[in-house]
């Protein structure tokens, strides 16, 4: 990777490996997001999928938080369902129900009739390899570039809801219903995330994190059929592959969202377990802790409504965080991604506060 | 209560009380709801408000399931919204969004602005009690009636987001920005609760169940300060408020969404315990009881999407959970409220499958 800027910060790659750091790193889910006023005036110009699929757009988005603040990482400007998309899906962002796909899946026929499922993540996802190739560039070495993707579970999900959803109960009842086809579709997807991430790291990611957004909305019986063995088979068909190009192994972190209670204990151990696991802000650090075992970082959890607080209450809640979780193997970051309503000057006392209270003096 | 004709089936008083059963009572959350085509027959040509405020409609959607299938209990039907109501917010209910509130509160001011915070449920509420007594007499001691209310986080973040919220961040910035006002309006809606309940009890109701169905919006250090303490003082004063007037005490359930990892084990023991937890399906049954102890009785917890398997396919599920929660000690119920496209003919399935896995032989 030698045709990129050194890198000058790497305090989030050593704590995602479980090595020692100066301080707890920090980043934020959806930092380049709508909060940031700057963020407002490109999407004003642009619709949200034309900024995905233009590089200079992507890389100019992922920029704009790390010009303001102190965080020890940079995130991609990209969107899960840029997948299904490649797939053959078609999209639309509506305003109020975000974005929808305009023919969703409706039974099993529709995987063959409506997906093209062999899609090459190569070629189809270049724009995001490219976005993230110029933005390591951009970056110059600030801090390191996490590159991301959709669980296959959440992705499948989205494919037969449509657009959000507060049940899941359509893409649930494949579930019990079509097991077969499920496993089959959710299959599809992870080998196509397998390639999407190697290319991703290929193009410049230095960290990369997958989603199951829709964790809670399963089981631990399901979630185990149609969502572990999917998650642990990326990991290993990552590092493999990885491995086979001679490509440096990057952290692999997990987020789940309402279900860390059941899941994580499986993700954070044996063979293919996650380096980092990010948990949202229902999780106790210490209980999460001992669901992992002590060889896993953990990433996460403040509440993101936190951020409704005034700067010294903020700064409280911060250090209370830093407590729970120790200064080691740990990266800060909200429970969830952060709301389009709070305000940057809120993000900085945010990322700060971290950065002041596991300074190791 | 002899004014009520004899029980004939108590087997879902004892369970709550944790006394031995000859088998597994079961009903199930939103078991009169648009699943049956007999309640949408009703609801067609009335409001939905207007069938709970009128006490033979009510009674009326009430029975319909009891009628069907071999349920343990029925459960009165109502909404928790009516709390608010009775403060004096209006409400509508609008096609796709639920129920709406026309006029939210934005800022504490609105507390007093807006609401008649000591509007007595005695008599505001009035027509619930009437669809209690007049439903405890028609089910002329088949099964016992179940009487309910929401928390009052879950009401104050409704009262608040106006309708439902995949964020709950306008009623959570309250929690940070407010606290004290806060905690006032949910001092008040737990006084009207209490009010609340005891009036359903001595109306007739036979259990009753107070909804937490936002408890995972909230962090384990949001739970203590803003839902736990009032959800103590519920129970206590309850109970203290039926001895008083010498009524007999029934059985309290909690039910709790996405939050049971953190809350459930500070609602089963001590002084003002529930004497029932009920759990979503995120939850591990031997989990659940680790965190509760072996004092209380379990309620739960099946997918609801569980009834869109096969017949068989069902049974065997129902069978699993019978096997992870035991026989004793445990009412069997969905982890959250049947959803409206449900076959009835797998409700049946359902309701039997409990009877005849868990029926000592």
């Amino acid at each position: 990777m030698s045709q990129f800027p050194a890198l000058k910060n790497d305090t989030i790659i050593k704590a995602a490996f479980g090595l020692p750091t100066d301080y707890v790193p920090v980043w934020i889910m959806r930092q380049a997001g709508r909060y940031l006023p700057e963020f407002r005036k490109v999407r004003e110009q642009h619709d949200f999928f034309k900024i995905c699929r233009t590089p200079e757009l992507a890389c100019e988005i992922t920029l704009q938080p790390i010009r303001r603040f102190s965080m020890d990482a940079a995130i991609i400007f990209s969107d899960i369902l840029v997948i299904p998309q490649a797939m053959g899906m078609n999209i639309e962002m509506r305003p109020k129900e975000g974005p929808t796909f305009t023919d969703p899946l409706i039974t099993p026929d529709d995987i063959d009739k409506k997906l093209n499922v062999k899609a090459d993540a190569k070629t189809e996802l270049k724009y995001v390899y490219d976005a993230i190739t110029l933005t390591r560039i951009k970056l110059d070495g600030k801090v390191p570039l996490i590159g991301f993707s959709g669980a296959p579970w959440t992705l499948f999900a989205y494919m037969i809801e449509g657009s959000t959803s507060k049940t899941q109960s359509k893409a649930k009842k494949w579930l019990y219903k079509y097991e077969e086809e499920s496993l089959r579709l959710l299959g599809h997807l992870a080998d196509m995330i397998v390639v999407y991430l190697i290319e991703q790291i290929r193009a410049g990611a230095q960290l990369v994190q997958i989603f199951e957004s829709h964790l809670g909305y399963l089981t631990p019986e399901l979630f185990k059929k149609f969502s572990l063995p999917f998650l642990k088979r990326i990991v290993q068909q990552v590092r493999s592959g990885l491995r086979s190009e001679n490509i440096d192994l990057v952290p692999i972190i997990f987020y789940g969202k309402d279900g860390a209670h059941f899941a994580i204990e499986h993700l954070a151990k044996g063979e293919n377990y996650f380096d980092v696991i990010s948990i949202d802000w229902t999780m106790d650090a210490r209980f999460a802790r001992q669901l992992v075992g002590d060889d896993v970082t953990l990433q996460g959890n403040l509440d993101p409504c936190a951020l409704y607080s005034d700067a010294a209450k903020l700064d409280a809640l911060v250090k209370e965080m830093i407590d729970k979780f120790g200064k080691e193997k740990h990266i800060a970051n909200l429970g969830h991604g952060i709301y389009p309503d709070m305000d940057p000057d809120l993000v900085k006392v945010f990322v700060d506060a971290v950065h002041k209270h596991s300074a190791k003096s």
